[in-house]
């Protein structure tokens, strides 16, 4: 999802979606929902596991990288129709590539996510979308990067591509 | 995870995760927590959307296969504790690759995931577990595909790679 119309993104724009405070409470709340395994769920267990703690579900990151991206989103869209300009339609997300857990996240563990624009393409069967390609992120407090992947995202073209 | 040792897992194994049902309710609740986009929240929104129709967030779609997984697998290890059998120990995932949300999911819908085995790897760095690659699906119905990716996952070697 994006603020901007295809036109208007560039190929190395940063975009910074912002933070997600993991707590004991809400990784809990995740892993008993969707992912109950005992390392997300209890102290002891975590740390005898692999991962030398209790940590987040890799779905709770994931989960936690489309909050604040969507908050972000949105701020920006509402600061853009606040000045009257038009906003692009949200366009679907085909799916995504090679995403990496690259470390557990820990209770009190800040993660800041953020996405860089790596490809652009204009698509010729339908010249009303573009297809982006964008490199998203999310570091801990350590300056540690925990969670990678690569998005695809249809984007409105402003003229339709004409 | 699994619920079976690298040693007695085998390329073609094909692993049924059971379903998920999605709701109104539960697209909504998922979606006003972590998606919280137009079309995963309002049904006028959906259907004037690109996807016909209020929707499930791709992230709630990740997740149910999540769920659906661990419960499945949970149940398996307690089967072959209850006979007596040693389990391996739960590993990590370093993360997945091409996933793609091949349809939208609708309220109502019933999406039924499954895994098969692909590609078994020993690892010399690390004796004591083996790398699997395994193509996950979810489809609706209807027998369509909604949902698919390849996930990386370590299993524990039963003898420790000796």
């Amino acid at each position: 999802m994006t603020a901007e119309w295809f036109d208007e993104l560039e190929v190395g724009q940063h975009r910074p979606y912002g933070s997600y405070v993991f707590t004991l409470e809400n990784i809990r709340a995740f892993a008993q929902k969707f992912d109950p395994q005992p390392f997300h769920l209890d102290e002891e267990l975590g740390r005898a596991s692999v991962y030398g703690g209790l940590c987040a579900s890799g779905w709770h990151t994931a989960a936690a990288y489309m909050q604040c991206c969507a908050r972000a989103v949105f701020a920006a869209r509402d600061r853009l129709a606040a000045q009257g300009k038009d906003l692009p339609p949200l366009g679907p997300s085909p799916g995504f590539e090679n995403l990496k857990w690259l470390k557990p996240v820990f209770p009190g563990d800040t993660v800041t996510f953020a996405g860089e624009v790596i490809a652009k393409r204009e698509l010729n069967s339908r010249p009303d979308w573009g297809l982006l390609t964008i490199r998203n992120r999310g570091v801990n407090q350590h300056d540690e990067a925990v969670f990678e992947f690569t998005s695809k995202l249809l984007v409105g073209r402003r003229d339709g591509g004409h």
